[in-house]
């Protein structure tokens, strides 16, 4: 599902004349956040409420290089979550052609303010479902 | 007064082919962390005893480009303190010859947790008012 | 001049709890980008034609800090040109209210790819200075 | 094999308290070029020489946060290299305690200047099969 688009700055890239590798990872946030946001939550709200959600495991690969002043489609999609874990899934592609640039996948534990792994909030979880269902199949909209 | 050396990375760099002009500024944090280490006291520390200390005004002049994988002589400089503000200048030097690449100046609040201006703790006043008398003159060293 | 919107990332932020100090220069340089852009003209073309324009110096205020997640308004002003140099002031409000977070300005020497000072192209500064003549009074819009 | 250290800036860090997840691919660079330093050669050399090696394919394992301040110890490992293929595998532990925090992977594919695969030189070549050699085991000095 596409939740977002965005534009690299000059401060994206690298000297080698394309978007340096570790700023995808600003991108991969965006598109979670909005994909949770769709939903009428934030992840602001979320950490409000005491849960937190860092990444324990990050996967990327590099198709081919977004360059500067290219404005990317952020696609977004939820594997179904367990009580504790939340695995997203991402596709970039520039906008112009539609062309698959970059894909990765980030996993992410519940964890407490003081870094303990806790169960998600049930209305959370609900709301999560929710959203997984609403989503359509991975590359539905690709 | 020299406090540290860094070396450029790849990430550092935009597709100019030198540093982006952002990345001085991590730099210049290094560089006034290092000068109160010296004094056997570290921001860290400060942050736990309360006090934090953000940027309300920042000054910088780009003389000359540094470059992927120069090492830079970081200089750093506190102005005599008063009792809510510091305020630091720095250098950024090529080790290879010498060379000023960077100068600028960061002013600091003291403030509380909640944000609220507080002045500093004696103690720490003190070590810094002696860090002050021991750095030598602003360019002794360059 | 509004020219642009942005919103707060996680990755913006640091454990002071608000929006790390170095990330404004991003939004500098999304406004300044989309002053240039709604005159037709994108910086990417400006360096296509061998002309790019880097920073010489930099000021920021800080007067209060933007958080996660944050609709954030974009301004920019650009001086009367000269023949070499660009100054730009920026403003960053927090869309929410008004309220005003940061003030700046960059000042930008015009140089060929080689890093020598060049004349901006006569077409070139004909462009700006219709902006500069089309963009109102400073604060005309805030 | 270790191969350098690092200490944690606040920049480095976001609200969660502990490094932002994209930070630590800094280090990951880090240890990369500094692990070929040690033969002798640098990145920048290699780039001077019209080789590049951007990443294609990008792992990290979150096992525990680094934080403010830390001091790190970065390790890298490289995988015997095919005429085309590099692959490094990285440890970044505490330096206090030498407690394991990330672990990773970055893959790299050799390429011209206009992004076209080509061959690595029989002398880069050479040169990184006696630094594999002499590297020792992935954990032989963890």
């Amino acid at each position: 599902m596409r939740v977002a688009t965005a534009r690299v700055l000059y401060a994206d890239t690298d000297q080698m004349g394309v978007v340096n590798h570790a700023t995808y990872l600003r991108w991969f946030e965006q598109a979670r956040a909005e994909w949770l946001r769709r939903l009428g939550y934030t992840y602001r709200e979320m950490e409000g409420a005491g849960v937190m959600l860092p990444i324990y495991e990050l996967q990327v690969r590099y198709l081919k290089p977004a360059r500067y002043d290219d404005v990317l489609e952020l696609y977004a999609h939820l594997a179904p979550p367990t009580v504790v874990r939340l695995i997203f899934s991402y596709q970039i592609r520039r906008a112009e052609d539609g062309e698959l640039l970059i894909t990765g996948t980030t996993s992410h534990a519940s964890i407490d303010r003081n870094g303990r792994p806790i169960r998600m909030p049930a209305t959370l979880r609900t709301l999560i479902e929710r959203g997984v269902a609403d989503q359509g199949p991975q590359d539905g909209d690709a």
